[in-house]
């Protein structure tokens, strides 16, 4: 089984996209996104395990849960969260008129928000552009759709696999945004927004089951800030136009689900790359523990240590603080046995340093925008590993005055 | 009982202090700090929580079990963490120096170190500096002391307080540094450097378990940066010169447990007002939720968010940030009972923004150096307090070059 990944979007048989601007954003940027199968389609997704959930995510949960749907509309600009009754009304409001233009039910509308927390989706400026949004409705229209997703980002976030199943050809499409507040947590387990589409066969319920188990492999295992959204939603729409063969009981066949990951994986690095201000992707990984549970805790610790984050953009191999990141985890191993390396580049063993001139080397690596991180703490099996990037001074500029 | 707290040293009756430079600092500012008792006394001490225990934590938190101390040699601009056997060796040559000089066991001989991890102790500067530092020794020293335990710090943190027990009036003086890798979690608890010198009556034993109450109603509730560190020691010598009632069944003199919890809040709210680049001191207090423990949990969660503390650096009264942290901590809460106030400011209430108004009026409370936020969410009985500091510019230019 081959599946390529492409940083590209392609297109789905069985969706149209469009992206346009309906004002939600002061600046004037696109702001409102729109996917339209050709008829009901299978649907499955996860969502935040945040308490504080925003109103599009209350309302996608509760629809995804019939496993159909005919389209995916989603905006900008605005989080519509801590908005109470009065967020669900504008959120089902926006629903109803695309149901209306596009002559599907209601509930067969998923909605998805991102912005700012607090402030009241624009209902009537969704409603408003509903009508040209869906005339521009086009089986190439997937990049302005992931344009018109985007808050701080720096570009979009697409990415699509091909594989085969017994000969029969099949696409999956992903687009993401994503660059602060990105600690997914998502139950199943689900992220900020990412959306997938897919021609290949599959059912709902077996959908949002395989989705949980990839956002547990990619998203939940990449941290921006450790702010885990109000927000973040991974949405998959199956077409099943590439009548390629389902898969065993009931689940979702392997061949999709490994592409859906690798996709998904792709828009993970590219989510964390594109942190707000950040200037290097790195991915931890920590082995030697017991469990692989608990090496998942280091990783995370270290992923979300501010001191590690400011050495990373420092370009210091700072070793001293990753391994005081690992101590405070919670979970034991023995500091004296510990490997570190920066690259290939090892610059600790059994506890110390190993010495200047391969701290010298490290700090090489460190100037590239996407290097790994690896510690070896002991002879256990468990292992993990966790997207990460620098907080830098751009990281503070972004987020000191993001409501302004 | 009438405890007084004040921002300056004093003399306790039996201690003696000295402060010096020994060139472990590369800038040649004051490193090496020492107290000394007239005879042995009884010492308490708490220490990190962190797996990775730098080499003076292990040898003082050692000898510390017995009660009894002499001295306290303190040295900053190395933290020798990570040293292995060689660190432990470095650190015990530093300590039976001074046991000679000042006629002393070696085990009376308590160490602290604090600086970057991974170097080794250069303990043959440390060796050659004694003899001048003992001399040097004198009642109305303390302020040298404190100089010389700084690191990042921007001036030294010292306070004491004066009791009265039964007519008798003893004193408390504590002396602390800390600005980064704040996140004490010391056990029985333990934070930064932090020493307490009082001349009234104790026991050693009985020091311990009151310091383990006083670091967790104080330094274990307070974060610069949610890194806890590999150093953190809270140690506290008691001479008796004061001839104070003992406490009852063994334990501390209650006044005198006051008295340094008077004396290590104040530490405490120096250390985060003097976070690595901070410019504003900030006291979450939630309260209304099931438990005690949930809302600990709550307010470390806001108190160590990144999108909080970057908001705070910017004025901004984003409450969405603040709800959505709170909404992640894993406690159970209604979002739509929230009431949030920005020091005596109402921003929020039924989980919904109030007005522009009142966040033109909190953003003028943001402005001052210390305020506190309070989130009240539901009617509850569990309630807890975090003292945190915003996350700016400062922050990242001191720890994207610390080594350096």
């Amino acid at each position: 089984m081959t599946i390529s990944i492409r940083s590209s979007t392609v297109s789905v048989a069985g969706f149209r996209f469009a992206g346009s601007r309906a004002g939600i954003k002061k600046s004037g940027a696109p702001d409102l996104a729109l996917a339209v199968s050709d008829g009901a389609v299978a649907a499955g997704g996860v969502f935040t395990t945040n308490l504080v959930q925003a109103a599009p995510v209350i309302v996608a949960a509760e629809r995804v849960r019939k496993g159909i749907a005919r389209a995916v509309i989603a905006n900008s600009g605005c989080a519509n969260a801590c908005t109470g009754e009065e967020g669900l009304e504008a959120t089902r409001a926006t629903t109803a008129a695309l149901a209306r233009a596009i002559g599907a039910a209601d509930a067969e509308v998923l909605p998805a928000s991102t912005g700012v927390i607090g402030a009241l989706l624009p209902a009537r400026k969704i409603v408003d552009a509903v009508p040209a949004l869906v005339a521009e409705l086009s089986a190439d229209g997937a990049d302005r759709f992931a344009e018109a997703i985007l808050t701080t980002d720096r570009g979009p976030k697409v990415a699509h696999a091909r594989g085969q199943i017994d000969g029969r050809s099949f696409v999956v499409l992903g687009m993401a945004k994503g660059a602060g507040m990105i600690h997914p947590s998502m139950a199943p387990h689900a992220t900020m927004l990412s959306f997938l589409f897919t021609d290949a066969v599959a059912g709902g319920a077996a959908l949002t089951r395989a989705l949980g188990r990839v956002a547990d492999a990619t998203f939940n295992q990449a941290s921006v800030d450790g702010d885990t959204s109000t927000n973040d939603t991974l949405i998959a729409l199956a077409s099943g136009r590439a009548a390629t063969a389902p898969g065993a009981k009931g689940e979702l066949h392997g061949a999709v689900e490994e592409a859906c990951l690798g996709v998904c994986e792709e828009l993970a690095r590219k989510m964390v790359a594109d942190g707000e201000g950040a200037e290097h992707m790195v991915e931890v990984r920590v082995s030697g523990v017991a469990t692989d549970e608990g090496a998942r805790q280091i990783a995370r610790t270290i992923a979300t240590s501010p001191l590690v984050k400011t050495a990373l953009f420092g370009k210091d191999p700072n070793w001293g603080r990753l391994l005081s990141a690992a101590g405070r985890a919670g979970v034991p191993f023995d500091p004296s046995c510990a490997r570190i390396s920066i690259g290939d580049v090892a610059i600790v063993d059994k506890g110390r340093a190993v010495g200047e001139a391969r701290e010298v080397e490290a700090r090489a690596i460190m100037a590239s925008p996407s290097y790994g991180i690896d510690l070896v703490l002991g002879d256990g099996p468990g292992r993990a590993r966790y997207l990460m990037c620098d907080l830098g001074m751009g990281y503070v500029r972004c987020n000191a005055g993001y409501r302004s």
